[in-house]
C-alpha cells in the first residue's frame, strides 16, 4: 500500500533534537513535586497515567509522552535569557495539562490503549476517568500557583497563568470542533485548519509563549516565540496527519494508514474531499459516508485518490511554508548562533520526523 | 411515609436569608462578562446549563441554580470589611467552577434532568458533556486572572487563585471518594463525613476564605472565616442529605425518600448500616446490596430502620454542633452587629431550611 504511494513525501531519518532529552530529568523531578503527597486513590490513577505506577499501584517506569510541551518552554526560556528555574512551573503545568486533554479524549475517542498501556477509563471506568482528567487539570494550574515563590514575581506568575488557561479552553474549543467534524460529511479545509490551531496550536503556542514570559524577555521577543510556537503548532499537526496516512508501521508503531482504517478526517483527506472530482470525488464521498468497516480494496482507493489530488505535496508545502514563515518570525530576535541552529534543526525534525 | 417518620426533626417554614438574593445582579452580570463573546458552539452548551439559553440557542432566563457560592463569597468579604468589587471575581470563578462540577456529576450520575431541564449530556452527548465542564472549569480559572485588574492587586489575586485550584482539587477527591462509596457494601460514618467535607464543604469553604482574603483581612479573620466556610459545607451537605430522604415533594421539587428510592448511601442510611442491629441491620443490607428496583415495601422498611436507630437525631445533632462550632468560630471576628446577626441567620437557615 505504502509503495502505491509514490507521491508521499520522502521521509528522511531524522535524529530527535536534543532539546527533547536535555530537559528530561528536570522535567520528571518538577512533575513528581507538582504531586501531593497522597495515598488517595485517586492520585494512582494520575500516577499510572503518567507512566510511575502500573495497575496495581506498583512502582513503574513505563514509556510515556515525548514531553514535547515542557522541553520547548524550557528551551525556549534558556535561549531568550532566562533560566531553567523560571521556566520549570509552566513546563510542569503544561504538561498536565496536556495529559488531562488526553485522559479525556480517550474517553470520546472510546480509545482502550495508549502507548501499548490499557487507558485510565479502560480501567477505572468513565466515571473515574473523568474525574482523573478534571484532577489532572487542576493539578496543571496548581503547579503554576503553588510552587517555590522564588523564581517568578506575583505579577509575572498571573501574566502566565493568564496564557496557560486562556490556551486550555482554546484547545477545548479545538476539541469541540474536532469531535463536531467528525459527525459532517465534509469539512472545509480552512476550518479544519483552524481546528489543529487550537487542539493542538494552543498548548505548543502557549509552551514557548509562557517561556519567554518566564524568561521577563522583552515584548516583541515574547511575541516572537508566541508566533514561532503557533507556527511549531502547525508543523507538528501537519506531520501527524501525514504520518497517520503514509507513516510506516516499523516508525510509528501504529497501523499503516490507520487514519483511513478509522476515517479520521484528517488533512489530507480533508483536502481530498475538497478537491478530488468526478467518479474520484463520488468513491470518496461513499467511503466516508458509510459506516460499515473499510475493506482493503477501499483503504486503496482513498489512498490512490490521496495521490490523485497531490494531497501529499499539498501537505509538504503548507508544512514547509509555515516552516520558513517560523524561522522569519525568529530572525530579529536576539539569540545565540547555537539556540538559532537548534530552533532550525526543532523545525527541520518536525517537518521530517517519521513517528 | 412521610407520617410514619415520627422522629424526623422539625421542618420550620424559614425565610431565605437577604445575602442568598442581595447580590443576584451583581453575580448575574459577573457571570455574563466572564464569557468570551464567541459564538462556537462550546458556549452555547454553557450558556444553556447556566439557563440563559434554550436548546436552540435562542435567550432564555431559566431558574437555576441558588448561587449560594458567589454569595456567601461576596457577604464575608463585605462583612469583614471588604468591597463588593473585591470579591466579585472569586465569586464569579467559584460558581463557574461549582458549575463544571455539576456537568461532569450528571454525566456520572446518569441524571437526565437537572432542575426540570435536560442535562447538557442528555442533548449533546457525554463527550460534548465532557467539552463542556472542562471548558466551564478553564473559564472559572480565567473569571478569577483575566478580569479588571483595579480591584485585586496581583500577590492576593494569585493567593486566591490557589485557594480556588486546591479547593477544586479537593472537591474532585471527594467525588471520587464519593463513587468509590456508592459500590461498596458499607461506608464508615468518619469516612462518610470525610467525603462530604471534600465534596461540599471544600468550594463553600473556599467561597468565604476568599471573600476575606480579597478583603485583605488580617490572618485571623481570613483563618476564622475558612473555618466557618467549613463548617456551612457540613451543615449544607447534612440538611442535604435530610431532605432525600425526609423532605416533602412539594417543598424540594424531588420524589419523596428519593435518596432511598435511589439507593443513594447518604448520612442517614451510612449512619443506619453502621447501628442497625439483629434484624433490622439483614433487612438493612439485603435492600442496599440487591440491584432490583425498591418496591414500596422496601423504602417503608428502610424508613423503619432509620427512625429505630434515629438517625435523623443523629444528623440534627451533628448539624447543630456544627452550627455552634462556626457561631464559635465567628466569635472573636470583629463584626459589625448587622452582619454577625445575618450570619446567625445564615447558619439557622442552613439547618433548618426545607429545599
Amino acid at each position: 500500500m505504502r509503495g502505491s504511494d509514490s507521491q508521499a513525501a520522502p521521509m528522511p531519518a531524522t535524529a530527535i533534537p536534543h532539546v527533547f532529552s536535555r530537559y528530561r530529568s528536570d522535567i520528571r523531578a518538577g512533575l513528581k513535586a507538582a504531586f501531593p503527597d497522597s495515598t488517595a486513590p485517586l492520585y494512582d490513577m494520575l500516577r499510572y497515567h503518567l507512566g510511575w505506577q502500573d495497575e496495581q499501584g506498583r512502582a513503574a517506569d513505563a514509556n510515556v509522552g515525548k514531553e514535547v510541551r515542557p522541553a520547548l518552554c524550557l528551551f525556549a526560556c534558556e535561549a531568550v535569557g532566562g533560566t531553567k528555574e523560571q521556566a520549570l512551573p509552566p513546563a510542569v503545568a503544561i504538561e498536565l495539562i496536556h495529559n488531562f486533554s488526553l485522559i479525556h479524549d480517550d474517553i470520546q475517542d472510546g480509545d482502550t490503549e495508549r502507548r501499548h498501556r490499557k487507558t485510565v477509563w479502560y480501567i477505572w471506568g468513565q466515571s473515574h476517568g473523568i474525574n482523573a482528567g478534571d484532577a489532572m487539570h487542576a493539578l496543571g494550574n496548581l503547579a503554576l500557583l503553588d510552587t517555590n515563590p522564588g523564581a517568578l514575581p506575583p505579577q509575572r506568575r498571573l501574566e502566565i497563568s493568564r496564557i496557560l488557561t486562556r490556551a486550555s479552553l482554546e484547545m477545548i474549543e479545538g476539541q469541540v470542533l474536532d469531535l463536531t467534524f467528525e459527525r459532517r460529511p465534509s469539512v472545509r479545509v480552512d476550518d479544519y485548519l483552524t481546528m489543529i490551531d487550537k487542539k493542538t496550536g494552543a498548548l505548543l503556542e502557549a509552551s514557548l509563549h509562557m517561556g519567554a514570559v518566564a524568561a521577563a524577555a522583552d515584548p516583541s521577543t515574547v511575541e516572537a516565540m508566541r508566533l514561532f510556537g503557533k507556527g511549531l503548532g502547525l508543523l507538528f499537526q501537519v506531520r501527524d496527519d501525514m504520518l497517520g496516512v503514509w507513516g510506516a508501521q516499523d516508525k510509528t508503531g501504529k497501523p499503516a494508514a490507520g487514519d483511513i482504517h478509522r476515517r479520521k478526517k484528517s488533512l489530507p483527506i480533508v483536502y481530498a474531499l475538497a478537491h478530488a472530482e468526478g467518479a474520484s470525488r463520488d468513491r470518496m464521498l461513499a467511503i466516508y459516508r458509510s459506516d460499515r468497516p473499510l475493506q482493503e480494496g477501499d483503504v486503496h482507493d482513498v489512498l490512490a485518490v490521496l495521490d490523485e489530488v497531490r494531497a501529499a505535496a499539498y501537505c509538504t508545502g503548507l508544512a514547509r511554508e509555515h516552516a520558513e514563515r517560523s524561522m522569519a518570525t525568529l530572525a530579529p530576535v536576539h539569540l545565540s548562533a547555537a539556540a538559532r541552529a537548534e530552533f532550525a534543526d526543532l523545525v527541520q525534525f518536525l517537518m521530517d520526523r517519521e513517528h
